[in-house]
């Protein structure tokens, strides 16, 4: 088979799947394989990967394992979040944003390291093997894709243990059976979904929440924090400056601390089903209600306006896996242009599940008490000139009703 | 003045504001003045109004008063609710509504009796001057509309009540002085502005909410509703049929309860300032959250995603007095034909200031376990299919990359 | 293979191509066809093609003719019409529309006579196989779709005309050479690609064009033309009331002699790759000035920027092949909803390849000379009022200016 | 009157409605006036104004002559014509697009001359005045804005003959009576509307017509040029490089000499009501064909099908004033993003008032023979791929299909 690839970056966790799929990758094609692990802030060590790698004949040279959380926060969540992103009125886009980044590190170590293919775990009914494949092939047309949910023929849970029972691949003891439902994490959120997950008229149990307390079982007194922006994206909390991926960890655990950012979801698959979802995004989940309080006073009425038609927009995009297109970079640029004065502190309250902006201040600030105030305004505003703005603005209603009177 | 009204219908509440502009009219224009006071759940009596209007020497045939709480929910609220409609990210557009179906008694009420025009309220600094004189313009194109506000001399308190005084206008005690802010309530909100809360970085005091507990103040334990919807429409709680209006009033209730819908927001407004307002829409909040998520399994992803991209210019035109208009109508059309199927039952968990969707189940749902299942699916989607899906939405962005790549 | 087809409709020209195809059901599957051949306006008389299905075995009860015409030019071409749809700035969308016509009817045939497959002659690099199956699928999700062009190994000329030899499939002359480029005609247009055709760079020889003359040989005097319409539809020329199909044919007829809508345009498939192609499209074009012209004094400029931008949508979903879908059908309602008055007469000039809308007047027409008028308008519209309307209008800009000097 | 101007800067033709202008801000306000005349390419001379200035009694280092042609093209046109703008379908924003600039020298000039306000020569009725004051109200919040067709009382022609008489104003033979019909010019167009034109069910004279020949008129032969793109603007033709002004200039030579570009047409007024102009943008209206030929080989469809959905908006912000407004400069900074490949080279064809795009080829193209071609591709492009990519985008069509057969 000359279509065979020579030598495969595979997005390696350590886990059992993506073990299988390693040895699988090295019988199935004879090829070298080059295992890629990223922390993104999914809160496991990534060492063990490295022996486990080791353990199944990867060179330490093809081995690569980096800390990816300062590049993931600034350059993808940052400027997601810039646009108050969110997917169906609702979700906050966790893992469809890390997909990118892990693709654009696939590819660049398939460069460095003279690989001709780059290999992921997704299955072939999800959103994420679009979003992996969408931008490895954008960023190197050349590259192939391997994805060996949608090749192999290890369709049952039986069959996966028998593989890697006849490859030496270690069992983790609760890994033999099915795990109830099917989980993915970083920084930015927790994903629960299928099985035991799969009926949406039935609640989630609450072992399915791994990242929040309850809101029950939160604190009984509110909590008060500031968040500071600078051009629309995080700086500080509660006048501390910190680097994107410590703020963003920070408010997830004030975020789990409250019970916060909690959804259960059925949401609409680019592949075309629907499928439920429980998300936990405790940080983002604050960072949104923040980036709109600060937006509420720098941010003028026609920009507002313009990005929130747009953001349903640009939320499909990144959902979809087009993170590096020309249309979201398009868009990108509108709406950073958006946030030169997204600028200011934002006072939120955090109490049992919800967070609430209770005060907004900021050396931008567009909101003008002078012009707005019940009191005497010295000259401000002048209220006759509201008469002429709603005559103008009534002339084409009135021609209409003319016209409808007279034709009717 | 041959321009000068001879008969107006002015929006009269009864309260000291619109008595006084009652008397202004009689006394500046000497014009006969109709009076039209409307229920819209704003939670007060009526009759009060019919007394006082009697004392300024309105004709009994000349005063006005009607309950339209089920028109204002039925042909108003729920088709707004239709869209999922929310102004600038988060404000439910409760006042916003009010308008135009206020201004439509009041020009139906002057052509019944023959008046050449009507009044109202408002201030030339807000929204609701522009919400009243649309609708009424675009009604009936001829009419006059008086907004004492922008005309008048009586600029401060002490001139109003002095007006009150020289003009045998009964004043309340606790009206004499300052109220410490402005107050708008209907069955859908009550919104409070103004003075006390000009500025938007103070926490707004507890004492300005009105009509809903505290979160804190909320009961410990979870309380769990399910709210049923026909074509877009809820038409039960509980399994309870109901009408417009009594499913508003219970859902109020519900959220008043658990301390649910409160909004401290600062928004723009279509006259080009800034303000900040304090909004508690308890049943409406439950109502949107259940709406969102019976559309989740009930409306396909064109569609959905198709009503959330126009979603913010709905709202807008809404929010700036075009409820009348041609476009608006449009928008309405689309959503309408949206909402055929969105029939089902939602069921919700409320709690301290939170509504949840945890279940949501319907004889028209779109959600196909047999496809979305992580279990063996009996051929109902082919994961081979997923490849050429990939490739083909690739093709573009492969074909960018290699331009990109050749004259870079 | 138990998942064969039993008994396929193929949408059947009549042509060399249509008939190896189905030939080729027939051996390949041995499954009875029925073919489907209908009147489009193409321009070729229907009956050869009974006379070829029947040598070639087809049963007489198996074979359907149909004069499509009026069916296809009131529910597909006006409906797109009123939304002035052109895909990417500037085509008419003529291949597009035509689709879904015939697999509705491939499917309701189908249904008919107990078939449980349907297929069409469709490449698989165009955008007409998804058109077609998107249609087939969405009207009866258990159908199958045959695509022959995908699935057979007759990949070039030469194949084919040996597998028709083999078959006894009568091969007319001039087909046993490759054609120069390939052509798809019915009412609305002609459509020339490939071959000849495929380098945008170079101009298309002047006998491609098929439908009209060449503007340089049009009549040397404009002729002029008069079109109504009623609720967005054309219903008359010249004053003569004419059935849709015949108004179209006789716009057509004006087009080809004044050498009306060419276009030579390279466009995006769905499919993801760019193709160039010559259109002509000459009724088509004259109604698309007509009706923007009659839309010009009868839509209101709120109505009119709606559908202004959305049109791109509605283009971009019937060239994708999402006729019969959610969102196509919701932006029918709006678009339909805004054509209740357009209603009125347009009058035109043709020359030399030129449609210009010279005169437009209507009972509908909401142009108002009163106010326009730069003569005395006798108080129609108060010029003051223009003072306060620009200065709430400019209230923002002003507010971002102050903010602006202020911060920077 | 305290609020009254000191100095005025005036927007000065050299014209006689101007010139009254002039001498009432003398008269009414007793203030100082300095006057700017540019040349934006309207065919005028100016120095004949700076001695009409002086006559006035204009101080020397008062009158302001620029040329401002290379400005206007580069900042202002070339900008809108990288979005393809056109106002409701057909109308290329000649006149809108000048405004700005003028609007921009004018505060400029007051703040290096100390004046505090400035003044136009625009009509109480018309988009000039919008676009004049919101642009300068946005690059200066404090500067007055005089509009004396607003104010004074001369409001017929008779009064402001007899003003300027009393005033010793020079009256051109030609200006004593009534103009027929209203004209602006600049390098992109000429507008003419008013009193002979008021009436759209008329075909216009062609006398009207000031810029172009007529297509009946235009040579019998067509005639072929080729204009060249950097980065979306137009820097060639038939390969010689020029200036942005030259270019324009050039491009006004071809349409003026083949009747190219001409407009009839009733276009909504952003103050409310419906007016017709003819329009004459010769120039233009070959830039455009060859911008969107450009555009056709190498912008992408994500990016184009995204310029195309908000050129709408983007062109209705030009028409109604909001060049500085941060949402114009949003959708700005998007459409300039994709402009980043648009480079390469259109050849149109001219003739008897068409312009049609021919060939265009670039470095930049993403066209690619190798994947459309009919011929035999090499593996460029999989069919089999497009079966996967048509069943998972039918995937919801058949879910919704089952859904309605099933609940109907």
């Amino acid at each position: 088979m000359s279509d065979a690839p020579k030598k495969v970056v595979l997005a390696y966790s350590g886990g059992l799947d993506t073990s299988i799929i390693l040895k699988w990758l090295q019988t199935e094609y004879g090829c070298e394989v080059v295992t890629f692990t990223a922390d993104l802030g999914q809160g496991e060590e990534l060492e063990p990967a490295r022996q486990k790698a080791e353990l199944l004949g990867i060179a330490p040279e093809n081995i690569h394992i980096e800390d990816l959380r300062e590049e993931f926060v600034r350059d993808f969540v940052f400027p997601m979040f810039r646009a108050n992103a969110v997917y169906e009125g609702e979700y906050l886009l966790g893992t469809s944003i890390a997909r990118p980044l892990i693709s654009k590190r696939l590819v660049e170590i398939a460069k460095a390291s003279g690989a001709d293919a780059v290999a992921h775990g997704a299955t072939g009914k999800g959103n994420d093997q679009v979003r992996f494949e969408l931008s490895a092939y954008a960023l190197d047309p050349s590259i192939k894709v391997i994805a060996p949910w949608r090749e192999w023929d290890l369709t049952s849970r039986t069959k996966l243990i028998e593989f890697a029972e006849q490859n030496q691949i270690p069992i983790a003891k609760d890994k033999r059976g099915e795990a109830p439902f099917s989980v993915d994490a970083n920084l930015l959120h927790t994903s629960s979904e299928g099985k035991a997950l799969e009926n949406p008229a039935e609640e989630a149990p609450d072992y399915v929440y791994q990242r929040t307390v309850s809101p029950e079982e939160a604190p009984d007194t509110p909590e008060y924090i500031e968040v500071t922006f600078e051009r629309g994206d995080a700086t500080a909390i509660n006048g501390q400056a910190m680097s994107p991926a410590t703020i963003l960890t920070q408010l997830n655990e004030y975020g789990r601390k409250h019970g916060i950012g909690r959804l259960d979801f059925v949401e609409n698959r680019f592949v075309g089903m629907k499928s439920r979802g429980i998300y936990e995004t405790p940080g983002g989940t604050i960072l949104l209600a923040a980036h709109r309080g600060i937006e509420q006073i720098t941010l003028d009425s026609g920009a507002g306006h313009l990005k929130d038609s747009l953001m349903p927009r640009y939320a499909e995009l990144i959902y979809n896996g087009f993170w590096f297109s020309p249309e979201r970079e398009m868009l990108q640029a509108l709406i950073d242009k958006s946030q030169e004065h997204v600028t200011g502190t934002v006072r939120l309250k955090l109490y049992k599940g919800s967070v609430n902006t209770v005060g907004r201040w900021s050396d931008h600030s567009l909101y003008s008490e002078k012009h707005v105030t019940f009191e005497e305004d010295a000259g401000a505003y002048d209220q006759k000139d509201a008469a002429g703005f709603i005559k103008l603005n009534a002339l084409r209603l009135k021609l209409i009703g003319n016209r409808n009177a007279r034709v009717k």
